[in-house]
């Protein structure tokens, strides 16, 4: 793995051998003690200023690299972090992991695209070892702005680009949306619509393609897209019913939106799974167990998902530390499981 | 104020002035520029050692001592922390304070006090300028490991200590719930409890003080300690319809345990106000408003508390690097305020 964000930094080490002393004398003259002769001294001074080692002991951090501390950045508002029950899970399943390591997480809140500047100069500053950043849109900044920063870093979900030094960690949304739509197949579903995410998030279109997979040749105006709120499952389902009063099968990018859904069809009428089979997607437990009726819907583990990313940050750093000899790093794509409540 | 923290680290006009330099000259030095005649370069090297200067431009932050950058630290699991909409508002508070000034909100989330000696490391690691604590429970370590690790802090409730020098933000605990009393009197009440929160936490003795203080002779079986949870208030409830019967009024410590308080009384085939007349604490909206009646409750305004220590914490820190001149500051107590809805 190359990263030129691991430039080692120089070690008291390399000064000593530039200056040709030991590592006990140039440690004592950089810590400033007194007894080391003035040719040596100047040599280790001099070697010093040549590499940019960096002294003082409160700095030492910036030359051992390590913090034991990982940041994570959610280019999402604070407000939607705190309502948004993924990121809650997400961040469990991180905090745990990095506290076996004795790393400390570093959540970095921000309003808005507005502070990502700000949130590059922290991850530029030598505070945090690596950042794990969830950036949900396409034309999202941040994972190139933490690129800059030059922090190793290890991205939540499958970025819309790839350069093939991209680590992240995602479930497989594409195939996790096959198994949603042949469930519905396999109960009888003949007129099937899907209520998709917004499509500027690769995690909405993979799960779009995974629907196309399993009914290629279908209406287009079977597909409304929706914004992972449950109003947003509601009008999608709305506009799905209107257009299609046959309906009888609907597979609802997340839990939440597929909330949304039921309630709307409850007002229309439609008993689920009777007259409507619905399928959602997360297995989100404090919705997914909680709608009338309680969701079939196909689980990614989101608090496992939390735990990889710490790891294979941890492991990213090592490896940048360990120079050309690091095994190569791949980024990480779990298995779904369709999950069967009443729903469907 | 004097704060030991706050000895300012030397800067490159101190090390000019100690080398009988200019300050360009000495810059010229430090960042390893050549032109510099050698007896005047050997100086400007000798003031850096004396006054342990940092040189590095990595490490600027250690000398201007400013990161721009404030830790918040929650002294619970991150489980609770995620749960309980208080901390959620406080730090929205927070989040869009310190975003004014353009500081960065450094959320450090543990699992447990084992972590704690982590949290210290980092908060005296040079990392933030200064860190909010919510430290709920008497015994709990963090605000002397912050003291230790010697970041300017300001906490979040009241401590059960007090050494002139702590800065906290609470509300009136205290005349709230005498508010709270008075209010169930007037409306009549004649038996009334009191369900309490954990009483290893100031907010909830200072509850508890407001009661007596509105009802100084009563029996202490009228006090039954709750958990600041739904169940916890549930519980509580029922051991106070047991040992009196002709309870027709209640005030909950939080509007959390009186919404579990309110599902007891409607298992027990009491109604709201007609038979117990019910009122919280905090109004957190998603609760209160949302409680089957909505709840009475005694408002103290979080989101804005949030605001308030940050801007404190943010004068503390302008204040330390002011020296002596700075203008003395002091904890804020907020006004709490009746809200009366239909469950009293």
């Amino acid at each position: 793995m190359s990263d030129p964000s691991f430039a080692p930094r120089p070690t008291l080490e390399a000064v000593a051998a530039r200056a040709g002393v030991s590592r006990a004398t140039a440690s004592r003259v950089v810590n400033g003690s007194e007894g080391v002769r003035a040719p040596l001294a100047e040599r280790v001074k001099r070697a010093v200023d040549e590499l940019g080692y960096v002294p003082n002991q409160a700095a030492r951090a910036l030359v051992t690299r390590r913090n034991d501390a990982i940041a994570v950045v959610v280019a999402e508002p604070e407000t939607r972090f705190f309502a948004d029950p993924f990121f809650a899970q997400q961040v469990r399943g991180i905090s745990r992991e990095l506290t076996l390591y004795d790393n400390q997480l570093v959540l970095l809140l921000t309003e808005g695209a507005a502070d990502y500047e700000r949130v590059g100069r922290y991850l530029g500053g030598g505070h945090v070892d690596g950042a794990l950043i969830f950036s949900l849109h396409d034309d999202d900044t941040l994972p190139a702005l933490a690129r800059r920063a030059g922090v190793p870093t290890v991205i939540g979900g499958r970025p819309d680009w790839s350069d093939g030094d991209t680590l992240y960690v995602d479930c497989d949304n594409r195939g996790g949306a096959r198994d949603a739509v042949r469930h519905l197949l396999n109960l009888g579903c003949r007129r099937i619509g899907h209520i998709a995410g917004p499509l500027d998030q690769t995690a909405s279109v993979d799960r779009l393609d995974g629907f196309r997979d399993a009914l290629p040749d279908i209406d287009p105006r079977l597909v409304a897209e929706g914004d992972f709120t449950p109003d947003g499952g509601s009008r999608a389902m709305a506009r799905l019913l209107d257009d299609f009063p046959d309906l009888d099968g609907v597979f609802a990018a997340s839990d939440v939106m597929a909330s949304g859904a039921l309630r709307l069809l409850r007002t229309r009428g439609c008993r689920v799974p009777e007259d409507v089979a619905v399928v959602g997607f997360d297995d989100i437990v404090s919705v997914a167990e909680w709608t009338d009726p309680p969701l079939t819907t196909i689980r990614q583990d989101i608090e496992e998902m939390g735990r990889m990313m710490a790891r294979l940050l941890l492991r990213r750093i090592e490896s940048g530390a360990a120079g050309a000899d690091a095994p190569a790093l791949s980024s990480i794509v779990t298995r779904t499981q369709l999950v069967v409540r009443a729903s469907a």
